[in-house]
């Protein structure tokens, strides 16, 4: 089996930024990016996102699970965290995430929501890991 | 012809931000992202990127021209400029976008190159621009 990517000590404190950029693939091939809130899950090391599935990045990374979320220090912009993933998107059912990100963040997701949309939890499965500290 | 997209005027002033992400896709498909200067050119209103041939990045958008600049504001995160767009890359022969990183960084992108590398003058077409001041 493939070993999973390592996030080396030195940007491990990234995992607990604000913001990060999420990188899906349009239907065109065309990559879109936003910034997203995210959460670093210390029980099993994973990066989650909770997303909606009435938004553009939810329908890409469900068509196409090959992503990658971009984290940077604020304070030192060419400090970065650039994970590939492979995207495995799973229906919040629970609203374990929905918690998680409100207990990071202060504030339920689900405000932002229409009528009818589901929440989804998107892990993160590494495939590849680039820690940088210079422009790159 | 399709018109060109604009940059709204509430987000022009990211077009003097100091650092933005590019998008481009590997061989495999999948995005990579990577922090990097860019200039804005107030002669035709233009982003370019100069960019290294030895570079992954440039490798990938010469083969791939359908990239995306994301820019934010580092007081503001959420305050974001999305421009997907179609890359022209020409060889930067007379050196002119090498002076204007200089102008605007004060530094000389060539010392980061290796002998015999050929660095780019990478030029933006917009084919979308997206906006946003929250969460998107």
């Amino acid at each position: 089996m493939p070993t999973t990517p390592v996030i080396p000590d030195s940007h491990r404190d990234l995992l607990d930024a604000q913001v990060a950029v999420l990188a899906t693939n349009g239907p065109d091939g065309r990559p879109q990016l936003s910034a997203i809130w995210f959460v670093h899950d210390k029980s099993d090391d994973l990066v989650k996102l909770s997303l909606s599935d009435a938004r553009q990045k939810t329908k890409n990374l469900r068509r196409n699970g090959r992503i990658t979320l971009f984290i940077f220090d604020p304070a030192t912009p060419y400090r970065t965290l650039e994970i590939r993933a492979d995207a495995e998107a799973v229906p919040d059912t629970d609203g374990a995430l929905i918690e998680a990100v409100k207990s990071k963040y202060g504030a339920d997701v689900r405000s932002y929501d229409r009528p009818g949309d589901t929440r989804y939890a998107v892990i993160l499965h590494p495939t590849k890991v680039n820690a940088a500290d210079m422009r790159g």
